[in-house]
């Protein structure tokens, strides 16, 4: 299939699709002339090399994107891409949240929240054939756990190269795969980030929007030992001194300038069925809504604005609200879209093409169907499956269940364990099991519990696990205040708030386990089984799917190339790139959001309460119009954020945005409310990427927080 | 002082100006180059002739403007401007408001609302000499009535001329007196409105707002006797014929194209004082919103959706809401703006330039401080005096003070009498009796007044009124359900509530008030004294500050005319003309409003719920694209609303917006929300106001309302 990918008649039709796609970067040597003609200055051949710039001065966060700007391993990436760093080294005396931080020497640098990790990726190779070798016959749960072995193999395969960490990624549901090699940077720190009311001005209110004016910027440096190779945290640790680093504009972009983004977009579904899309906007978002609103509004009645408990829980709280938003964007724009009809249209399209050949029939013939019928046992258990999901979020029941499974997994040899419990993943295990204390406060926790038990306890007895319901005595009848009393003695009795507790239980057997009487453990005894159970059942439908969705793809692909359309595979965690221009759009008839915003625009919205209140004196320098050498003509100021046509999606949070010259002139940090929904279908008229213009950055790091430190450390292009 | 109005170095100032101003007709012919330079093609010398076209075409409904668009008396108004004619023949069976009305022929038509009024401006003639002569040496209340003497006196002999309306206008608050002969024509008919889901679509959630999709155009036709002069509603009147009316544009105006206004706008405050601007914006705003949305919600709770009782009360609620959002809008942007400093450095400057002088200093020495000891004095009650406004939307104790005022004022000879009881009055007065029938339900009039009457109650005891404390029993301690019982026994037993009552009432002397036992008019009867010593108060200070503020505004405009500054006098409900261009605007950094919106822009908000609900037909017809013959290729569609400049306040709805050939090509029927404070001094950057497109209009009545009758009536410049 891989060669229709790369045909020269894809590459032509770009042009006309406009700026949708999130390529691979072996797929743009093929794409070179139509990159030079919409304004790629450096060779398209050079981003496809990994180990080269600019490619190698992009990395992972694991989550977000960032990018190498010095010699010395300085790191730039959203100041929500930090904002655990942030909210780790803050307490309520000294809260860098609010008052930012910057150190001016190494020394005073902090270090990172627990599992902080650079990635730096260095080669893709396509193990396709290797992974699907001897698997083909297999069906359901054997499929899914033979591809899972092959993968293990591959990785560990790779992990012999110490301070490395390498992932198969699937692509196209199962079509290709590509194993990923990243060295491991693990001793991260934090080294600038502005004032929150800088990088998160406009909060939640301004989350998706525009007008934006959100310096949505930070700083981490990579440490590495001694000798150069990626170590665990040391004082004596040394800056990582990258192969390549981006040098910065101070000059930036213009309206219509050309534009491409790096980075690793998380998850995109634009070849689903229009089953799963009708389910996903007609059932699970709308669910999933309303329990993140939920969620939140628990949270905040809990735990007092301004008290150590709120602190703990202003990260979930601000990951819940953002894809609260965002899901209701989803059912906004779904219900005056046209796209279930769409899709609609075009799976009969495709099956027509199918039965139109006899070849084709053969070969697709019972695809949809097929994939229909998958799709449609996988909703049987829906509500159950989303609540039980967010009931994942409350942190003494997924502890305890966590460290049981390590325990039942450490029975097995590692190369048979479940991914996440092998001892490659002891170290990011270990930190999530620390990383509690700073997020965990059982008043909140135990609300949030009751909260979702109090929902599963109405779903139909056939739809309930008898173990769960035993564990937390949920009859037919339920009584919300027994079960309150119920949790009230758990809270109390449990030792896991505690991390040593916690720490030591990583090391226990499961007959300790099956001795403890400390509640939550026996919790997770008792629930095991079941747990187990239900895991087989969803192994067992992903490992059909998993055969039957790359002959969906297959056909899709095959299909798309007979009407020229491109294909790039869904957005997969794993490393992009996209292209496009800074351009504004109409989100309204009779408006149009223009590309840039500027300083004043923040005078304009300041309220001086939370999320609008900007420094003082970033307010007083507006006010002067102190714009230093960052001034734009066109606009008469500084300019802020600006909007371009970037295919990207979240993961991509912290990409850098660069120039033709592959210099940084922005970094990306969000979409527009109208383009959430481009996570199903990218629209030319409304996908836009929000980033940080570097001047701003620039601008906020000379003249409001003096990071002279920094800005002499990086190379900047005037 | 009116030569300084005139003078070329004025006139050469307009340009530089941009748009602010609304100008009186007989100031036009000095700026004639400039406006022929901005694209008037007609000469600017005619419009300053109110009996030539096309400014006899323009004529005044009070409160609204609108023209005359046919030889047979066909007029266009707003939407919102015709909507008590609209609601008045509306029942709960047959709702005009809801389906829409076309009189296909003239007998179809329909009999406008009581008291509905053409008035067409023939003459207007300075008489501030008339006026002034032997009165300058009073003070106070003498002045106040002196001069109402001499205006009287001037309107008698006016309106001596059978089928006029006179009425002296106050200009600069005092500094000239114009006096204004109307023809006034009092049958009025509705001809064609359109659905309210096309006329008020977007309802009060759009008001204000833009991007605009509101079709805010009726006909009404204008009908006389068959001599040709105004006669009362008769089967045997003719349409009446006037000397000319206004072609309707079906080519439209573009983006920057020339564009005025004639209307009759209500009221402006661009030369008030900082304290005057301080106190309302920190006070009478906040309570007046605070009131009217108070009002609504009580009305909204009394009278349920649909029901007959909230039939007559959505043209009150629509008028509360207007203006609860346009002090919402007053109120936030004030907030944000310069203005009270703006207004204190004005002051400033001016008290500087007299201070300069020893002549300025003779004649405005005192001014400043004088006028501030007033406004001072006038804002003592003001929490009470606002209280007291908002109980005058109360219809039984308004109705019943009315009628006994009336019967009072009758005692006297018809000159002495207050304006609105004199017998030129009647008519209006009788009318305003009768359409309480259709305006007024017990249940809603006895919740709204319980309400005021509670808030009343909590004011400290010396700003209170002893009789009307004692009409309702308010004493030191309120009790509010003993008040509540004592309302529904007077609304019980008040006879007011019927039109027979009501109109023999107005017949009865004042010793049959006395020995009335109906309720209400036993409260007129008690509180009488209190009110005229209330009023006698009010004059005593309107008479002194319509002495001192002339002088202020003499300053201003002489300290304006030092600095090449145009001079217009504030709004004051008489005719004015104002120039401009179609022209968007940036409503916040990062947006810009574009100046036209599109057919297409329905279907976008089309949510199928009012406001949101336009007919199903038209709909359709914005899917097929059936634009017909108002198709524009700049925007691909059919424009719907437009922006311009141009300097407008209330009072201008449904003035005809002309293009350089006076050619109708919009509607004007509102102002963007972040001009509304251009009331208050205009803005260059954000006065917007809003035009419904004349194409728009065509579309409709062609298209969906298949209004083929007025069409072939109209001329229409194709």
């Amino acid at each position: 299939m891989k060669t229709w990918l790369l045909t020269a008649a894809i590459a032509a039709s770009f042009a006309a699709q406009a700026d949708e796609g999130m390529w691979q970067p072996h797929q743009l040597p093929a794409m070179a002339d139509m990159l030079k003609q919409k304004g790629l200055e450096i060779d398209a051949k050079s981003i496809s090399k990994l180990t080269e710039f600019p490619m190698n001065a992009v990395i992972s966060l694991g989550g977000c994107t960032a990018s190498f700007v010095s010699p010395k391993g300085l790191v730039v990436t959203n100041h929500h891409c930090a904002y655990g760093s942030i909210q780790y080294n803050s307490t309520a005396e000294k809260n860098l949240l609010k008052e930012g931080f910057l150190a001016k020497t190494y020394q005073d640098e902090l270090p990172a929240t627990p599992g902080s990790r650079v990635y730096v990726t260095e080669a893709v190779t396509d193990v396709t054939a290797q992974i699907k070798q001897d698997q083909m016959a297999k069906t359901g749960h054997d499929f899914y756990k033979g591809i899972e072995q092959q993968e293990k193999a591959l990785v560990a395969e790779c992990e012999k190269e110490d301070g490395y960490r390498c992932q198969v990624y699937s692509f196209h549901g199962g079509l290709e795969y590509y194993l990923v090699k990243q060295l491991e940077i693990r001793d991260v720190r934090l080294t600038y980030n502005p004032a929150g009311s800088v990088g998160k001005y406009g909060g939640d209110i301004d989350n998706w929007m525009w007008p934006r004016h959100t310096g949505d910027f930070s700083f981490y440096r990579a440490y590495v030992g001694k000798d150069g190779k990626p170590a665990d945290f040391h004082e004596d640790n040394i800056p990582y001194e990258p192969k390549s680093f981006l040098k910065v504009s101070a000059k930036g972009v213009s309206d219509g300038d050309f534009v491409m983004v790096a980075g690793y977009p998380g998850r995109t579904n634009r070849y689903r069925t229009a089953n799963e899309v009708a389910n996903q906007f007609e059932n699970a978002y709308p669910e999933g809504k309303m329990l993140r609103e939920r969620m939140i509004e628990i949270i905040k009645q809990t735990a007092k604005e301004g008290s150590d408990e709120r602190i703990k829980y202003e990260s979930l709280i601000a990951g819940l609200a953002n894809y609260a938003k965002n899901f209701t964007s989803m059912i906004e724009f779904y219900g005056k879209s046209t796209m279930l009809n769409d899709r609609k249209k075009v799976e009969s399209d495709l099956a027509n093409w199918i039965n139109a050949d006899k070849q084709r029939q053969a070969q697709y013939g019972e695809t949809i169907a097929a994939l229909d019928a998958l799709v449609a046992k996988s909703q049987q258990h829906q509500a159950r499956d989303i609540l039980l999901g967010y009931i994942g979020y409350t942190t003494m029941v997924t502890t305890a269940s966590d460290l049981y499974r390590l325990a039942n997994e450490k029975t097995l040899p590692d190369m048979q364990r479940e991914p996440g419990y092998q001892d490659r993943d002891m170290t990011r295990f270990k930190s999530s099991m620390e990383r509690i204390d700073r997020r965990y406060a059982p008043s909140v926790d135990k609300a949030l519990l009751l909260d979702m038990l109090s929902r599963y306890a109405q779903l139909p007895k056939d739809q309930r696990l008898p173990a769960l319901d035993k564990a937390f005595a949920i009859g037919n009848k339920f009584d919300a205040k027994k079960l309150s009393k119920t949790l009230d003695k758990m809270y109390a009795k449990t030792q896991l708030g505690d991390q040593a507790t916690r720490l030591a239980w990583m090391e226990k057997s499961v007959a300790d386990f099956k001795k403890s009487n400390d509640p939550f453990i026996q919790f997770a005894v008792n629930t095991y089984d079941e747990s187990m159970k239900l895991e087989q059942e969803k192994k067992q439908l992903a490992g059909d799917l998993m055969k039957v969705r790359p002959q969906f793809m297959d056909a899709i692909i095959a299909f798309n190339h007979e009407q020229g359309k491109p294909v790039y595979a869904d957005a997969n965690s794993s490393l992009r790139v996209t292209f496009g221009n800074v351009k504004g759009y109409s989100p309204q008839d009779g408006l149009v959001a223009v590309p840039f915003t500027r300083l004043e625009g923040i005078l304009a919205k300041d309220t001086g309460v939370d999320p609008f209140d900007a420094p003082a004196k970033q307010l007083e320098l507006i006010k002067q119009k102190q714009y230093g050498d960052y001034y734009v003509k066109a606009i008469d100021s500084v300019p802020v954020n600006f909007l371009s046509t970037l295919d990207t999606t979240g993961g991509n949070s912290g990409s850098p945005t660069l120039n033709g010259r592959a210099e940084l002139v922005g970094l990306l940090f969000d979409g527009v409310y109208e383009s959430i929904i481009g996570d199903w279908g990218y629209d030319d008229n409304s996908n836009r990427s929000i980033q940080v213009d570097s001047r701003y950055m620039l601008w906020v790091m000379e003249h409001l927080d003096h990071a002279d430190n920094l800005l002499a450390e990086m190379e900047i292009v005037k």
